[in-house]
């Protein structure tokens, strides 16, 4: 008998006949003889219309009334796939982030997880009933306030639910049948992974695939719970994402990011402690900066680039104007038309030439590469924006993503 | 400084414009130097969205699971409301109905409220800050489970605040403009009463009149908590529902309902304990016997005739016929086609002569009486369910209800 964690997004639950689906696919489940723990996103469009009734009642609506407000889609959709189960004939309960224990910090609408007291989810098991809990919510323990996790919250409920109970594993299903070797939408030989390690899926959420973000990762990681991504919409076998793989491929797949912007400051005297004052009042801002590259130094100047969110474009050109004022550099520019294209793989850790090859392929195809970074198992490269599909395309094609059936996964190829 | 309760229902709070000016009204009484807390209904349709959302998973949703549901309605609606009122400049914090510490039984769809731990309430008031509490929700302390508290419910949530917070007055904002002495839409002249007794106020809400539900009433009465119910729409007073009345009005108002059927039970041998193996069954059935009436005994066996809501007809039927046969009576009939028509006043207490009047202006407009049942301060006549237009009307205009000014009131016509 094992105890899994299986989260269901919005999608999933769109609809009262989304929603007898999924009471179909836990109660098979549970029937196996599986203990069986659902966290469920608000269904479909609900959170974007109470965003909207929150803006027509209020210019700056009040961050823990948003919470408040926010977090009555979960439990609809919870209580709605309880009733669903229980129509089954299968006994199930629905808790909410707060009834499940769910305790994080008192940052409205991007709370943390610092700890998560099971006992109720334990107790609705131990009485043989499925226990759904509302994903993307919790309570801060000190104002007893109800608060909202952010992006990606009801894959952290769901993951780090499963580390609390020391489930066996965490099944995400999702609208795409797991994870890919490159987004399918651009390329079609797109190969889906039979299996990744936490390593490269933190390292591709980084660097712009959806499917599952990095701070869900992290928690599978950090505690060795295998997360199964897969599809809601059918049974096949998803990606499973876990410890060690057996696989021997080099490079896992390739990413691309089109929501970064480029910060250029020009003419920035290259002394001590001037990156530092550049970067701490981004931080202090909440900006988060992705990418950093700083120019060999010419005649004492230099020039500093970085990546931000283009959300957050307007909030780091005003920081780097002031900053750039204040340390005497020649002026900050920005530029809206780029993408990040990166390889990920773990395999490239042990072998030499990938970054050479990575900068040759593009170099053939006439794409400019602008920035790059890397990590022990990740190569970014910033091109023009109007070159990504080009450059997904020729290193998906140049390293043989499609042809490389790894090891072990002859199954399912 | 008055601590005030306001409530506003469903319609109150329907859309965004609406709540905004609920956050008006709301700031304008707090500016007054008061401290107010706010209690609310769910939006609009929102509870029948919510119910037919749970038709649509279940054939017989888990009444747990529907309370779950069903709360998310004021979770929203107090969320917004709040919202708005911070977006006027007032602090403000929503509360759901377990925040709030409003203990119910575990009666799910039905629970009662057994206490009230208003002391998040209490802390956010001494910060100067608006609370707005959930209506018609609480938590069975014992299972932790949220419950909700039926018809009526938001009322009984704002009184029994009222009560527990040693409120100065308690306001049900609706979508009529007070308490009539008779339903407007059948008796154009029908007055607004600047103030009744709880006592009348009871009598007036188990005859039919639907603008407050007896349990609210009642937890004014058993605390003292002045109820002033008025209209959302505009600033005008409506009426004050509490203790003593100036008054010297002999009859407050007349009601109707048509929501009753009568049910008899022919030919029942009139012997010791049958009317107690009649009721007994209906009670443990959960259905509401409103007026019972037996008829003298003819030759050892009687009739007996009670009243049942409509929504009830046919489960008290498959118990009345159950009983009937196992003591021998005739049969069982069913009459749908019947209203109550009553009039209500604490005066007639003291005055002979009030029912002789009613029966005698009923028998003018050739209405017949079929059953009739009195309190110290009503009388209530069952009649065909055609003439209880007639029967209204004529005994407002029999009683002089339209112009019958009443002391201290003069203010007010």
């Amino acid at each position: 008998m094992a105890l899994v964690v299986q989260k269901f997004g919005g999608t999933s639950v769109g609809d009262a006949e989304r929603i007898a689906n999924v009471a179909r696919r836990v109660v098979d489940r549970h029937r196996r003889g599986d203990d069986v723990v659902v966290v469920v996103s608000a269904m479909g469009d609900t959170t974007d219309e109470l965003l909207a009734l929150a803006s027509a009642v209020s210019r700056d609506p009040h961050p823990r009334e948003l919470d408040m407000l926010l977090t009555a889609g979960e439990r609809i959709s919870m209580a709605l796939v309880a009733m669903a189960i229980e129509d089954l004939g299968v006994p199930a309960m629905s808790l909410t982030g707060s009834q499940a224990g769910i305790l994080t910090t008192a940052d409205h609408g991007q709370a943390a997880i610092v700890d998560i007291r099971g006992d109720r989810v334990r107790a609705g098991l131990a009485e043989g009933k499925v226990v759904i809990v509302a994903g993307f919510q919790g309570v801060d323990p000190h104002s007893k306030d109800v608060t909202t996790l952010g992006r990606g919250g009801s894959d952290a409920t769901a993951v780090a639910l499963a580390a609390a109970l020391g489930a066996d594993e965490c099944e995400i299903f999702t609208d795409v049948d797991g994870v890919f070797t490159a987004d399918p939408r651009i390329v079609p030989e797109a190969r889906k992974l039979p299996e990744i390690s936490f390593e490269e899926m933190l390292e591709l959420a980084g660097a712009g695939a959806g499917v599952l973000m990095a701070r869900s990762v992290e928690f599978g990681r950090r505690y060795g719970i295998p997360i199964h991504v897969r599809s809601s919409f059918h049974d096949g076998e998803g990606t499973w994402v876990k410890e060690d793989t057996m696989e021997a491929a080099i490079i896992r797949g390739v990413a691309h990011d089109t929501k970064e912007a480029k910060v250029t400051v020009h003419g920035v005297p290259d002394e001590p402690g001037i990156a530092a004052r550049l970067f701490e009042p981004l931080a202090e801002a909440g900006i988060n900066v992705d990418m950093i590259v700083q120019n060999v130094s010419i005649r004492g100047v230099t020039d500093i680039s970085f990546t931000v969110p283009k959300a957050s474009t307007q909030r780091a050109r005003a920081v780097a104007d002031e900053v750039a004022q204040a340390i005497g550099a020649a002026g900050v520019d920005i530029d809206e038309d780029i993408a990040k294209v990166s390889l990920v793989g773990a395999g490239m850790k042990s072998e030499s030439g990938i970054a050479a090859k990575m900068f040759r392929i593009l170099a053939d195809h006439g794409i400019n590469i602008e920035m790059i970074s890397t990590s022990p198992i990740r190569i970014s490269c910033v091109v023009r924006g109007g070159q990504v599909v080009e450059a997904v395309r020729s290193l998906h094609e140049g390293f043989g993503l499609a042809e490389s059936a790894p090891i072990g996964a002859a199954a399912d190829a």
